[in-house]
C-alpha cells in the first residue's frame, strides 16, 4: 500500500486511506487504534465473509493479517510502504462476531520494518479467542 | 475447510465445495482445475478487489494462496482438510485482469501435506506475470 | 526432535536429551530455562560459528529457533514431537558474545502446537538486542 | 552476508566466499554450482550434524536454506546481500549421506529478491528424496 501525507499519519488520515481502498471497504474493515508501536484493524463475521462450516474464512484472517501489517508498519517507517510478504499460522477456527487483528512492530529499520500480528475473535459474550497469529515485513515503496 | 463427501474428490464435488464458501462466492472465485497434484483458482480483479493505487489487494492474493494451496491438499489428502499456515511473499504488483493461483503437492504425508502456490496476473493482452509465491501445509480436520 | 521419557519432562531430562544430539553437542548450545511455556537455549559466539563479517552465522540463529521452538513444543505437547516448520526473519547483524533464544507456546493443541522464538544477542557489557523472530509449528510424531 | 568483489561474482569466487564463512568450513559446506539462476550447496551427513534419532539435524537444513538462499540472491543481485527472512517446512527425516540445497531465483527486483530452495538427502545407493522446502528474501546491504 502507499500511504499519502505526512510522514506521521494520524489516526484520522490512516482511517481516509482505509476508506481509498475498495477491498477492505467491500469487507468492512475498521481502523480501531492506531500508534507508531501497534495498530487494530476489525472485521466483523458477516454471513458472506465465512466458509462453508460458519467459521470466518481463512482468506479473510490473511487479509486481515496483511492489512494490519501494513499500517503497523506504515506507523513506523512512514507515509509509503508495502507488504513483502508475511507467514501465518492458523491456531482455531474463526467463531464469533468479530476479528480483531492486532499488529505491533517488533524491529524498525530505514529499509524494512518487522511487525507481528494477532488474530482474534471476539463472541457475543465478549470471550476473546486467540485464532491466528501472523508476522511480515513492511518496505517503503 | 472440509471437503464431504468421497475420499478422491471429483471436479465437479471441488466447485460445488467451493460454491459453498460464502467468501469464495463474494470474490466470484473459479475452480479452473483440480486433480491430485494441482489445483488452479482464479479471480477477476473486479474494482472492489482493489487497493487504494489500482492494483488487486494483497488481502486477496492472501486469499486465494490459501484456498488454493488448501483445495490441493484436499485433492491429495482426501475429503476433510484444513490448512495450518502459510508463508507468503510478493513480488509485483498485482496489475492485469484475472488473478490465477496455481497450487501444488510438494509432499503428501498422511498428516500434512506441504503445498506450493504461484500466483500470477494475466493482463488483457494475455500476458502472465508471477506476483506472489506460497507455500504451506494442510492437515487432515 | 523425539523427547523420551515421561509425559512431562523435567529440565535436567531434557538437558540429557539435548545432550544426545551430535549437533547440538557441536554447536555448545545450553537448556537454560524449561517449563511448559516458556524454552530458553543459549548458543555462544564461538569463532567456527560466525560468518564472514564476524557476526553469527544466520544458520546459527536459524538452528537455534528451530530446536528452542521443538523444545518449546515439547514441553507443551509432551515426549515424541518434531517441528512441522517454521518462519524466521532477521531483523539485525548478531553482535555479541552469546545468542539467547526463547521460545514460547502460543497456542497447544493435540495435533499442533505454535509456538514463538525471539532470538537475542548478549554482548559484553549485558545489552541484549532483539535479532531475529521466528515462529513455527511442533507436531506430536 | 556481504559478497566482496565484482558485480557478477564467478563459481570460483563464490567458493572463496564461502570459505570465509567459519561456520560453513566447520560444517564442511561445499559450493557445487553458481549461476544466475540457481545455487547448489551441499553437506555430507558427518555424524557431529545429526540429532538424537540419526537423522541430519533440522538446524543443518535450516542452515542450509539460509546459505543457499543467500547464494541464490547474491548471482543476481551482485555482491553485497544478506538474506532478510525465510520459511522452511520439513516434510520427511533427513536420512542419508548428504544434504542438497538448491535455490532458484523466482524474481530478482532491486530491492529484494525471492528465492526458493529444495533440500534433498541423497542415500548411499544415489537414491534422492526431498525432505524440506524453504523459500526466503535476499536484499543488498
Amino acid at each position: 500500500m502507499t500511504l499519502p501525507g505526512s510522514r506521521r499519519l494520524t489516526l484520522k488520515e490512516a482511517t481516509a486511506h482505509l476508506a481509498s481502498q475498495p477491498f477492505s471497504v467491500l469487507l468492512g474493515t475498521r481502523l480501531v487504534s492506531f500508534s507508531p508501536d501497534r495498530t487494530i484493524l476489525e472485521v466483523d463475521a458477516r454471513e458472506d465473509l465465512l466458509q462453508q462450516n460458519g467459521f470466518l474464512h481463512g482468506g479473510v484472517l490473511a487479509y486481515a493479517a496483511d492489512n494490519a501489517l501494513t499500517y503497523a508498519g506504515g506507523a513506523a517507517l512512514g507515509p509509503a510502504v508495502l507488504t513483502g510478504g508475511m507467514s501465518i499460522e492458523y491456531l482455531r477456527p474463526a467463531l464469533g462476531i468479530t476479528l480483531r487483528a492486532t499488529a505491533r512492530v517488533r524491529h524498525a529499520g530505514k529499509r524494512r520494518t518487522t511487525c507481528a500480528c494477532d488474530l482474534e475473535m471476539i463472541d457475543e459474550t465478549g470471550q476473546v479467542r486467540l485464532c491466528a497469529v501472523a508476522q511480515g515485513t513492511v518496505h517503503p515503496v
